[in-house]
């Protein structure tokens, strides 16, 4: 008998799956019907900062794969059709046509909930004026750029609210499209997914390219003209004028459809899954990518963490699992990296304060190294903080800032960590050398011994 | 009562164990004398091509400690003085002042050996012809730069025997001066610490470059003029005319002194060592560096490794050892990293004929992939081939060939060997993924996923 998979949000996670379980198993013995209230499917959102900057020519290259493609694989995809409730005991859904307002409900033997996330908006007044721009969608994407255009030549500026990811990647797409650029940040420093001293390298590095960045800001309130147009914002008790507004203030677990259908949701709103993404106490009810919480092997704890890597993997691991196979997703050790021009940004397991949260007693060593042998033409400065646990010497966590070739040394330290190593015994570790590549003692190595140190004099 | 530790050769390994001694240990409890024949100290040999080619300025660059700096840091350090027999029954050293002839009989409290490696040159005639250079010391690197220099500028030829990693980088270095370059190598593709199906790849760029590359061709004479200068090679029975040929044909354990005095020497004629690096049976004889033997953690046999980043690890575990502390080199997974101009080359892991010669049945995949996402300008292509063993899925090795920042991410891999995991376990690992940076499947998981499809279907 045909099975039906109803899968809820076509984007990475939930047309990972799809695809997956279609590999697995042909159209009749399972049904795949995708439902999304947007007209995209398949986005790299995590290049629109790059769209916007001029560096990726148009929405359609961020698109791996269009609706008329995951129908070709014989996936019924129904576009601008929004799931409004899940009622997991008749194991249904009820969709809406966003154009006609039709609804429909439609029984399912699976369920993939791949709802994603949404942006965080600052309560304040003025938010949701024109000229404030947010860069979670290829729409919103496409109004800033519009918006942009609109703004002419000559000098313009830009006020980015949100010194993560989001903020420090559009404060580059800023700077490249000839924009004055300031950052407010609440953080005591921007990247505040590092320790404030690397956060604090960050910061002066933008300095540096002219981009004038805010701390410790709360913003109150973004001004508007007459006709009701974004002309700047409060903050920090003071005004900053600028011609465009850019939100890059964090997103959140888009789960309230989940909510209503009595799911179980994370301490960070987040559903809760099984290690094979399976909706914890639902036997064939699957969640995926950012609107679920996932375990971090280092401290043990759930968290919220919006990335598209996660979210190819659990739904790959869905739709084996769907497609009668076994796959499992472990968990993550919260590995991310980034760029703000030339300057990489990479950090994995927990920083100072989340290690001290977990009850883990930290001790941290930095060192100044260098991108190749010092003698190498090009060599960049570099500098790694290395974390581990007092006494045992586990590592806890690693943060790089630098130059050229910076952010991908962190995978070194990501496996170190997803294996539970010592700092002691990553001293050993077999890194690749060459004067091009690495100093003759590669800088994770040098932040293993200085670690080690540090923890030998704790005990 | 002070004790003495001597040190047979001052690069590398040795110096990094006389430094860390030092650091353990002051002057009046433990004087050490450290003997080198040639006239530099701590250089780095891996720099000399990039010197060669003007990439570094100076051989001067090359130098990470002077024979003063060592002097002022309490080390008793002999130069042109080469130690020319071992009595470890009575525990003392004769050296010879090459300059004088004068030899000095020592007595030691603890050895350390580091002698290194000393460059194989093929038996045929005319290899010690003005003209045919090594590049192994400083001396080989003057010697060639004073060589290329008197051919003075237009057309000149240069002829490299051996396409290992010397071989490759000469040819670059060659390139990089202007010279008409070409390759002979005795193995089925250049680069054979790959499989031969990545060899080729490397094979097809350097041809691309304008390098002539000659493979399974066998050097049989260097061809002299009148006055005894190299004029060209034969090789596989073809004449190759050029204006200076370079030796890159390997290195071989430079242990004729430790045999002499009958100490253990493994299979490929390096020392054998225990895991602190003290030579097996002898309580206080050690040795690091090019001249010993270590571990390959994946086949579980002992290989001769001449690499940089090793010796100075040894020289730091002896050193510590010496000083009082513990240290141990638990081995290597045989991670190498190399480029030739912009096409960047790694390793690490067993190829599929090691493998095979360990006793694994290996299973092999390839993939290609990019350095950066897709739509992301800049990217590049990147093949990635894994070896899996059948049934296990445990992981044998990863080799790396591609452009711009492809090398490094052999560390991830390297540190996925050095833990033993499987390649299943490696899908779900936590690397760094950005645009800029990654596609969002890094390449690294695509052939892990691969592997698995591969291994399962061997099962």
């Amino acid at each position: 008998m045909t099975e039906r998979l109803v899968v809820v949000g076509a984007d990475a996670a939930g047309m990972s799956a799809a695809s997956q379980a279609r590999r697995m198993r042909g159209p009749d013995d399972l049904q795949i019907v995708a439902f999304e209230r947007s007209t995209h499917t398949s986005y790299a959102a995590c290049g629109i900062p790059y769209w916007v900057s001029g560096d990726v020519s148009g929405p359609e290259a961020l698109v791996a794969r269009s609706p008329e493609q995951h129908r070709s694989r014989g996936i019924d995809l129904r576009m601008s059709t929004e799931v409004v409730a899940v009622d997991v005991a008749a194991g249904t859904v009820t969709a809406r046509d966003l154009a006609t307002g039709a609804e429909e409900t439609l029984a399912y033997d699976h369920l993939v909930l791949a709802t994603g996330a949404s942006p965080l908006r600052p309560p304040v007044p003025g938010i949701d004026a024109v000229g404030v721009y947010g860069v979670q969608t290829l729409d919103d994407g496409a109004a800033l750029l519009a918006g942009l255009e609109a703004l002419g030549e000559g000098p313009r500026r830009a006020l980015i609210i949100g010194g993560g990811y989001i903020g420090i990647e559009m404060a580059e797409a800023m700077c490249s499209r000839g924009l004055e650029v300031t950052v407010i940040t609440m953080g005591e420093e921007p990247m505040d997914t590092l320790d404030p001293d690397m956060g604090r390298l960050v910061h002066e590095a933008m300095a540096a390219m002219g981009i004038d960045v805010r701390t410790a800001t709360a913003i109150e309130a973004i001004e508007t003209d007459a006709a009701g147009r974004a002309v700047g914002a409060r903050a920090g008790g003071e005004l900053f004028s600028a011609d465009l507004v850019v939100l890059g203030t964090g997103v959140r677990p888009n789960t309230a459809l989940a909510a209503a259908a009595g799911l179980p949701l994370g301490q960070y709103g987040g559903l809760v899954t099984d290690r094979r993404m399976r909706v914890q106490g639902y036997a064939n009810v699957w969640a995926g990518g950012d609107c679920v919480e996932v375990l971090d092997l280092v401290s043990s704890r759930r968290v919220a963490i919006a990335l598209g890597t996660h979210a190819n993997k659990h739904g790959q691991v869905i739709g084996t699992n769907v497609g009668g196979g076994y796959a499992s997703f472990p968990g993550v050790v919260r590995t991310a990296i980034s760029k703000v021009c030339d300057l990489e940004i990479a950090r994995t397991g927990l920083r100072e304060a989340d290690a001290v949260a977990a009850g883990f007693e930290p001790v941290s060593v930095r060192v100044e190294s260098s991108t190749r042998a010092g003698y190498y033409p090009g060599a960049q400065p570099l500098t790694v903080k290395m974390i581990a646990e007092r006494r045992t010497g586990r590592l806890l966590g690693v943060q790089i800032v630098g130059r050229e070739a910076a952010a991908k040394r962190i995978d070194a330290a990501a496996v170190a960590l997803w294996n539970r190593m010592t700092v002691e015994e990553m001293t050993a570790l077999d890194l690749g050398y060459a004067p091009p590549f690495s100093p003759v003692w590669d800088p994770v190595l040098i932040a293993a011994r200085k670690a080690v140190e540090a923890v030998n004099r704790t005990r």
